[in-house]
């Protein structure tokens, strides 16, 4: 067993609905999270820029003596992932390789959906993974740009998301997929929206909950699992690179409540 | 007499609107673009690093052989301009003392409207700007985070457009201010959307077209006019610090023509 809190980090706000996953699957951890709020969005920088990055965010959240890391960027699983396993000795675990293999279970028709941000579509994250699982797959991404404003103005439910979503659906209904990964850390929110615009027959993937899956499976497999007793309420932690109280504010319409114990850090110069 | 090229720099696509205006008011004029889209949006940075962004375009544009440099950036213009005209011996004009100046001319009850990204919005530009120079004026403004991603997408005359412009003018009308600013570079591609919303009694303030009346303005002040022959086309060159593709896609939507002769610059390592 292993007290030690896991350490939880995105390129901003979004990764905490995996976050929120965690904390429901594995009620009796701590966890400490860290948004690189001021250099958000990884999407747009260069290889060895979100390395570097990825690197920073590992390095400070190491300084907190965590027992695991969970990458819950879709660029930084992406790009740093591999890089990072290698480099440090701790178990890092990314949310591509869970929201893949979920999809991969989920078809039955052999046709995945995959949404997300124009960068992670583009890179062709999710596409690679599954198709190198299961060359059979025919796997469509389709990038949505809107999702991520709309999630942050709590806009998930109205009209606005509704067309939105049926504009940007359309091909991926028209294509008679039977399964759609949620490739982006905020798009969880929206699931009952697209749900609805996608109909009944279609199954969302959502990788925040699959990597919860996979981090509760790893640290029982290491034997690092939190052995608290049961009166003891777990402890969160959240730190951001960049001003605290937007984090606060949208944050809260993630974890659907409120979040103290905020802190800021110059992350660049640790 | 002046032949050498005007220099226009912004974080990214936005400034292409000014750029529009500056070749319909000074047609014989010889221009260059430089986009710094790989380090976009500047609105989230620190003051420091706007500033030392904005040094980085301007000296890159010197390096052109330049003759008068335009801020088109409402971020670079509201922190960095001050500092490049006290730096740089060479005419620098922004695009917020401009629009500030036009919104004051057109109201007549006083209350005027500002829309612009959250950065632009909370860094109080234009409502000190406008306040400074008249302390009876009312300024509202209002962040509409999910306007950039509407005109990138090309969706500025769709439903999705008017319902989110309803949403987010609905307060602005409250108020019943009687003119708009559009404080952000990508709005002026939603201005029948705007118009149509806010209704006929509002002025719409362009800071793009305020910017390029200024622009010729001081250049026939300065006599540093192009006296290009009439029959002589005017030369356009764009720059971008990341891949030129989607700026080439999107931008042609901006100007409304196809955009050649992009070139890729490594802005950090000049």
């Amino acid at each position: 067993m292993d007290n030690r809190p896991i350490g939880v980090f995105d390129s901003g706000i979004g990764g905490l609905t995996v976050l929120k996953e965690i904390m429901e699957q594995l009620p009796d951890e701590d966890i400490i999270y860290f948004g690189d709020t001021a250099r958000i969005p990884y999407g747009t920088r260069s290889k060895e820029t979100v390395i570097k990055y990825s690197f920073q965010c590992i390095k400070f959240l190491l300084s907190k003596n965590i027992k695991a890391i969970v990458v819950a960027c879709n660029t930084a699983s992406a790009i740093a992932l591999d890089e990072a396993v290698k480099a440090f000795d701790i178990p890092i675990i990314g949310v591509i390789e869970p929201g893949a293999k979920a999809a991969l279970s989920s078809t039955k028709n052999k046709k995945i959906g995959v949404i997300g941000t124009s960068g992670t579509i583009n890179s062709e994250a999710y596409q690679t993974r599954i198709r190198n699982m299961d060359k059979s797959m025919e796997v469509i991404g389709v990038s949505c740009p809107l999702f991520v404003q709309i999630v942050e103005e709590g806009w998930e439910d109205t009209d606005i998301a509704k067309m939105t979503a049926e504009k940007y659906l359309l091909d991926l209904k028209e294509h008679n997929v039977d399964t759609l990964v949620l490739g982006c850390t905020h798009y969880p929110i929206l699931r009952y929206t697209l749900s609805k615009v996608m109909g009944d027959n279609v199954t969302l993937v959502n990788p925040a909950f699959e990597t919860a899956k996979a981090v509760k499976e790893m640290l029982r497999e290491k034997n690092l699992l939190n052995n608290k007793k049961i009166e003891e309420k777990p402890t969160y932690s959240f730190y951001v690179s960049d001003d605290p109280e937007k984090f606060r504010r949208i944050g809260g319409n993630f974890l659907r409540k409120e979040i103290r114990n905020i802190q800021k850090v110059d992350i660049e110069n640790l």
